[in-house]
């Protein structure tokens, strides 16, 4: 049963039970570029508390570093650490995971962002952002698609430079490379913002139809993230509470990963969403605003 | 129950019955670049007899004209008429049978072999092979991917040229565009020949995703070619054969649009796969080779 925050004792009881606390951004801490109400207080309250944050984003076009800029400009304390993208998730995954061989490269469809942070946990890879890779080959034309031994994951993201010579290497690795891992970042068809446009999910989507298989995900709602800070960081599950406003991503993930889940009002679904009874996954807590925690820190 | 022609009165009987031929050209009359044994005298012996031709191809990457070159070079007899590629199909489908409208263009994700047959049907067309929109944009930059509402359908094949531009376009037209169509020259994942390499199935795949709607796919195994063909002619379907080395594109074909099929085994599949009880379709007749009907012309 989900239970409605309400009360400052309400709120309190939920400042008191969990330690770690896992939030979305878009619609929970940000607006776009415009900040929730009250939110850059409650997060400094929490801080203050000794609450651990960590910023759980599928943006895989950003590094942590470039995604943490963002919370500077808008004045809001954020260590580099504290954020998990799908990207740095994916790449903590080959290496902590999967123990991603050292003599092995990965082949990246995808942007600069998962490319510094496989750089970050010291794993080699191509394609990517390689002006090489990023041409349009002439029709019928596959002499540059060449076989690679070294490869031995291909992981994919959003990339905004797709093309056939990406696409038909990807599939090359994967069907002519023993044991070779098929991870993505995420699978998010659309934008939650920029009018729905065609998001991450499309672009690995050739690869899925050419090969008839489907790649490890890392990012929400899959469980591989939270195994990924599970396994960075010693946590006890009971008390880490995943914020978001998203039902399919944020809760869906809360709930797969088998810790507690908090849906906010500030973003995409509304309450009736929630509470509809073929609700794709059911939030522990409904809070109107994540701002609402103003009275309690 | 499939029949296996084996003598020449077998054959003979064939040869009587049927009108109208549908051939699959790969695997069936060359393979790449060499004829099977026999087959051009077959043909130019069937011709003779007065029977008619439809070849029949889900390559959409070239013209009726230019598939016709192919034949020309090894010296059989063909008529651009006599050609029904997935191309065409889909502009004679357009222009017939959804009656598209005059006023209105389509827009094309795939090669110039689409927008040749367009305008052999008079159907506008933007998109396709337009360098404004074979370009890679920059991350995040969606500016270009603006509305048009003159977009009535939109057409894909494989294209060697995909890029984010041309999908999120496709993507906006669906979504904005009241009734605009989404049509697929063909589905297929992987070419026959060329080492498995990504084929048209996988450059649509980014739409289907993010749009979670199906394409109305024109290409084998579909029966929108055969209505298409049966369309622009008038033709006794009891008299027609359709002849393919593929139980899964041009067997299963002539089974989903009611026409009789022989399965050659000069190309994919085996006579131990057509035979399999969970064969994805049974063709009518096997002969060995499209050849062996040399002792019948």
């Amino acid at each position: 049963m989900t239970r409605d925050l309400t009360t400052r004792n309400d709120l309190k009881e939920i400042v008191d039970k969990y330690d770690t606390i896992l939030f979305d951004c878009d619609g929970v801490i940000w607006e776009g570029d415009l900040l929730i109400p009250h939110v850059k207080e409650v997060l400094a309250g929490l801080r203050k508390m000794g609450k651990r944050f960590f910023f759980v984003t599928n943006n895989a076009t950003k590094s942590r570093e470039a995604n943490k800029a963002k919370f500077d400009k808008l004045g809001i304390e954020c260590h580099v650490d504290d954020i998990f993208s799908s990207a740095y998730a994916s790449a903590a995954y080959l290496k902590n995971v999967l123990n991603f061989p050292a003599e092995k490269k990965v082949y990246v469809i995808g942007e600069k962002g998962i490319e510094d942070e496989l750089d970050s946990v010291g794993i080699r890879h191509s394609g990517g952002t390689d002006p090489a890779d990023n041409v349009f080959i002439d029709l019928m034309d596959f002499s540059s698609i060449t076989s690679d031994p070294e490869v031995g994951a291909v992981l994919c993201g959003l990339d905004m430079h797709l093309n056939y010579k990406k696409i038909a290497k990807g599939c090359r690795y994967l069907r002519e490379n023993e044991g070779c891992h098929f991870v993505a970042t995420n699978l998010d068809s659309t934008f939650p913002t920029h009018g729905s446009t065609v998001c991450g999910g499309a672009t690995i989507a050739p690869l899925i139809t050419t090969m008839g298989r489907q790649p490890l995900v890392i990012g929400k709602p899959e469980a591989a993230m939270l195994e990924s800070i599970l396994k960075t960081y010693d946590l006890d599950k009971s008390k880490i509470l995943m914020v978001g406003d998203r039902l399919n991503t944020d809760i869906l993930f809360g709930v797969n990963g088998g810790i507690s889940t908090m849906l906010v009002l500030t973003g995409i679904n509304t309450r009736a969403e929630a509470e509809a009874e073929d609700a794709v996954a059911k939030p522990t807590y409904i809070v109107d605003s994540l701002g609402d925690f103003i009275s309690v820190v």
